[in-house]
């Protein structure tokens, strides 16, 4: 065990669970409200997996928040984006602006949302040749992402992310957690061309040779990015709120994968809240054993994907919670 | 052609198209805005659908309805479902009263809903042995469904359905229609067990023998309800007046499928919700050509399935029509 990971084996070794009784409750009404049993299928499960986390039999989404963290990626050197980290800082300036696309989903869905600045202007190591943080910044990312989270008043959280060059992280964290070669995990992000791709793949691969075996922990910190970090460290405190997540895209999910490798049923409490074109989003979401909600292609990051899900999160929990059982109606079923 | 066809034939000849220029405006917003182009796949081609259908370069979602149709179905009398018609009466009450799941979903969406009556305790005829409806109702029922929509104060609408036996209704349109195995078009409904989904098969081999080939609209006549003969003339309502459609699951899509057959081009203004859980729904789109929007295993009506994408074509609207472009934020691309 590393010294940077030290914060999250503590975190690990004691996760609170879900409220059992109030998940069976909900599952149970469900059975029972207007509507043949069963057929809300996919709905209803959610309603339940949000009662569990939610600690209530009467699950509902009020207080939604969403996270956007944002970093700069010092791997830009190796040619693997199409574009410059000066976008991240554009692009932290239009989300708070409210001009941005999660800025304009966020305000469709009645959502609060917080665009972190966790490394814009101070880019990581450069994760080919280096690692990406030093175990002090490691510490320093996931105690942003942990307050972020701690200083919510929120009944469900969506966690999203802006990085250039931030999918070439996420491959080379998930190929050298996962195996496999590296051209599986690796896609073209916002839109590189050919030659492009091919350096990524390289990149992934050389990564990977440098970090090696080594604690799940320990590669997120070689390999992530401040803005993983602290999407590791956000995810983290949600648990230990027992607040519900709905996670994003491929690089959400290759931010938390380190924490569900180092101690399986750590993130119970997210949901995939889409599949992405990235390719290496299927097999992520498989290693997971994670679902994913939505499957429409959509490749942008923002915490745009879990924000389409979090829509029909909030139906399925007013699904149970709000109609009316038989009984309640007076019929008999 | 039927004397019963005779005012949707008229209605087919003369179907106004969408705004091209506005749709293609919408689509190329869609590139200029703060993400990279093609980003949002999937929901920036529901924008660019959205604003050929009302006509603007600026879609959005700001006066969505919703119209669920009951009816009775004759067939029952051949065991074919586990319920009885009396749940379409206290059914409609339910949507009357908003405790039913379609009025809570439209009451978190902001969505008006109209529960119409076409034919609660006035059963069609037993599909099986005698056409579902004569010229006159089949004409009658038309009428209940343009009126619904000529009524609406709309930007978009929701089609949807509720009435016991209607998934064999619907299987028994889309075997006539389409051909193929009946088995292959005809699922379990609200939940029958194995021997009633025999039954409920050889009444689908049964009433296509009895209709054999025919006209679509005939077909529609024969082997509909009353609740889809009006779902059908709530389409063709909409088309006429340029309204956006989103249908929802196996019996809509299987009502407004004679249209399609009689015209092909007739549904171009609908959009599938999304892929309900009947087996036979998702051969019916690919005979359509539609791509569903979601795939949640759902399989209870009341419009619910397309209340859930409404949820997201709202998103892919603001998605466009609110994000700041490139050249809006001052930046160069």
């Amino acid at each position: 065990m590393t010294k940077a990971a030290a914060p999250v084996r503590q975190a690990l070794a004691d996760l609170p669970g879900p409220d059992l009784a109030a998940r069976a409750a909900v599952a149970r009404r469900a059975t029972e409200v207007l509507r043949p049993s069963g057929a809300l299928a996919r709905l209803d499960e959610l309603a339940a997996w949000l009662a569990g986390w939610q600690r209530t039999d009467r699950p509902r989404v009020e207080r939604p928040a969403v996270l956007v963290f944002v970093g700069d990626h010092g791997v830009l050197a190796e040619g693997v984006s199409a574009y410059g980290s000066e976008i991240n800082h554009e692009m932290l300036r239009a989300l708070r602006d409210g001009v941005a696309t999660a800025s304009v989903m966020a305000r469709q869905l009645g959502a609060r949302l917080e665009a972190v600045d966790v490394g814009v202007g101070r880019p990581t190591g450069n994760l080919r040749r280096e690692p990406a943080l030093t175990a002090a910044r490691f510490d320093e990312c996931l105690a942003i992402g942990r307050s972020a989270v701690a200083a919510l008043d929120a009944d469900v959280v969506v966690l999203g992310e802006m990085g250039i060059g931030n999918t070439t992280a996420a491959a080379a964290v998930c190929a050298t957690l996962f195996g496999g070669r590296p051209s599986e995990w690796t896609g073209r992000g916002a839109g590189i061309d050919d030659a492009g791709l091919r350096r990524k793949r390289a990149v992934v691969s050389a990564a990977r040779r440098r970090v090696g075996a080594a604690d799940p922990l320990d590669i997120l910190r070689q390999l992530g990015g401040t803005e993983l970090v602290a999407l590791a460290g956000a995810t983290l405190e949600a648990r230990a709120r027992a607040l519900p997540v709905i996670l994003d895209g491929y690089v959400v999910g290759a931010a938390v994968a380190p924490l569900e490798v180092a101690r399986p049923g750590t993130l119970d409490h997210c949901l995939a809240g889409h599949l992405s074109a990235e390719p290496g989003h299927r097999r992520l979401l498989d290693r997971l054993g994670m679902h994913p909600l939505l499957d429409l292609d959509l490749r942008l990051g923002e915490a745009s994907g879990g924000m389409a899900a979090l829509a029909l999160v909030r139906l399925a929990a007013a699904c149970v919670t709000d109609v009316a059982t038989f009984a309640e109606w007076g019929l008999e079923r």
